[in-house]
């Protein structure tokens, strides 16, 4: 801990030396922990999360996020033994700027669902949340009746790392949640970035969050985000706001006609709500309904999730395949020294990535 | 050749046996051909790209076209002896679906563009022209007045293969052109796939071709690429359809404005024209020239050419990678396999990934 004593502005702050509080009290009980822990097995995890325990629940997720070898080995078999307990669930991807609710919204969403019972898990994707601590979910108290709700598990994303095993990561915690029973199923994104991708592979339905205005709002949200979404919803439409809101519903729901139809045949709704207030929640989740009735009548909603399990496999070799190379340091260098060359426009593209591939199989062999 | 005589039903086509033409009159002919086209050497095929001579520079695109090693060693040779060559060029992708009027416009903008001097090649992407022959570019004469034009080469799609494969030899094509002085260059797809993703890589403007009406021609562009244009142009603007045209600019011009701004911080423009007609084309290329004027100004220009250069070197990579790995008879069999139980929910996707690699880098070791 610092000691601001020496800086007159914060001599208020001061502590005296010697009564601050060591950082661990008992340099044993760390390390008992961790013992206890690693004393689980596959079985008895499995067992633990069919149960619904939700401690050794939480201490599987920890497995699934932690990157040391055996840990993954563990949670691999963990994962693989839960498939079978798997309870029919909906899984929901929600979007949205900072600063368009996205917190307070999924409390009100969360609490609306639980009302008509059932379990809701909460996870999140942020590949840059070690960077942005707490950017989103950091903070479970920004959802403040979810995070006192017996039936309603929350997860901050796993901490950064590519976006791929960050994704990969949350994919897997979605596995271990149903088959402890959470048949809702959130996923919020920041919705800036590559990850709303990521979280479209692995929701039935995605929900975007816009707020009513002139187009500044949507400076942060990037590029095809909005022909994704299966259903924008424009919160803050209460007070003095509701006109304005009602303007962008009108104004989406016009750009949304403009967009070819969507793979699943349903077509993408806007609504208004209020988070805060909580009103129009209930029309939100009526929608949800809908879509959900409407692609498990035609047949998408088997189709996506058999889409989405091959996509997963398929992704995961493609980042490993790309790890292998792009992590070897003689490679690294190669690439920085060819990446010029292409530049200066004294090789092409391709020669340049052909000298490096070259080198790389010859390598192997 | 077969003999259709025995069927009473042709019998008038029938072709009486000895007199049908010989597959090769000369059989000498062919041989004489190859020999005389290989014993170019890559000096010799610069030279002559240099020169403009556009008999060289359609073998040239003909060996980059080629599969064969030998044909694409030269090819790649010829194409970084090419690139200090290059001239200042202007590339435009211009996509629309069929039926928009894609050939009649290319001919229309590629006549005025001309008319202003310097040399225009028209080239395409479309990875599925081998199974749809002729669906773009196939036929030279769509084009009726740039076919016969001096300072234009046409040249159609490279015949199917990956999308990887095809963008990346139009890319390469690009080089030679530019190379051979071709200033404007003309990249067309077809709209409906993901070749417009590959086309946006490689052009400065991206073009995209609508035509006025309730939405139902929007069936076949694909979800994403309104996002990625920077112009919208709606076609078929003369006539009794003029008024239709004018509510299609307002509503796309609507939309536009929900999108979030560019990376360029050009504002997508929405126009109408005539192809046929030759109305508002001279406004449809001010656009554009208006877009390459801004961006030369704030950078961008320069900025998105050398994204694009890097963007291939990593694809190219990315895809050899990608292809070593399934390509492997081995691999094919028992990702097969590992697939179904995914679906089974036997496996997970990413032990079934994790499975395949280890094998893959365990042989390879």
């Amino acid at each position: 801990m610092d000691h601001p004593e020496n800086d007159a502005q914060y001599a208020g702050l001061a502590v005296n030396k010697g009564i601050e509080q060591p950082p661990i009290v008992n340099p044993y009980l760390k390390k008992m922990r961790t013992a206890k822990r690693r004393s689980f097995t596959a079985s008895e995890y499995v067992e633990g999360i069919v149960k619904g325990d939700t401690s050794i629940l939480s201490q599987a997720v920890t497995l699934v996020e932690s990157n040391l070898y055996e840990h993954q080995t563990l949670a691999q078999e963990v994962i693989e033994k839960c498939l079978p307990h798997a309870c029919d669930s909906v899984r929901v991807g929600i979007t949205g700027v900072p600063g368009a609710g996205k917190s307070t919204s999924i409390d009100t969403f969360g609490l609306h669902v639980l009302k008509r019972g059932g379990k809701l898990a909460v996870l999140a994707i942020d590949p840059s949340s070690e960077r942005s601590k707490g950017s989103i979910l950091g903070d479970k108290t920004r959802m403040e009746k979810l995070s006192v709700h017996p039936n309603a598990f929350i997860r901050p994303s796993p901490s950064a790392g590519s976006l791929g095993g960050v994704a990969r990561k949350t994919r897997e915690t979605i596995v271990l949640c149903e088959a402890a029973g959470y048949n809702n199923i959130f996923v919020e994104t920041v919705g800036v970035g590559q990850s709303e991708t990521a979280v479209h592979s692995m929701v039935d339905f995605f929900l975007l969050i816009q707020l009513a205005g002139t187009g500044d709002e949507l400076q942060g949200i990037k590029r095809g985000i909005m022909e994704m979404a299966d259903g924008i919803v424009i919160n803050k439409a209460d007070g003095s706001n509701i006109e304005k809101a009602k303007l962008a519903q009108a104004q989406f729901r016009n750009a949304l006609h403009l967009f070819p139809p969507t793979p699943s045949g349903w077509t993408p709704q806007v609504l208004t709500y209020s988070g805060y207030y909580e009103l129009g929640i209930a029309e939100v989740w009526d929608m949800i309904d809908k879509y959900i009735a409407f692609v498990k009548k035609n047949g998408y909603f088997d189709y996506k999730r058999q889409e989405q399990a091959k996509y997963w496999m398929f992704e995961t070799i493609n980042e490993q395949l790309r790890d292998h190379f792009y992590r070897n340091p003689q490679i690294e260098r190669m690439l920085e020294e060819k990446q010029q060359k292409v530049l200066n426009n004294e090789q092409s593209s391709f020669m340049a990535a052909k000298d490096v591939l070259d080198y790389y199989f010859d390598k192997e062999k």
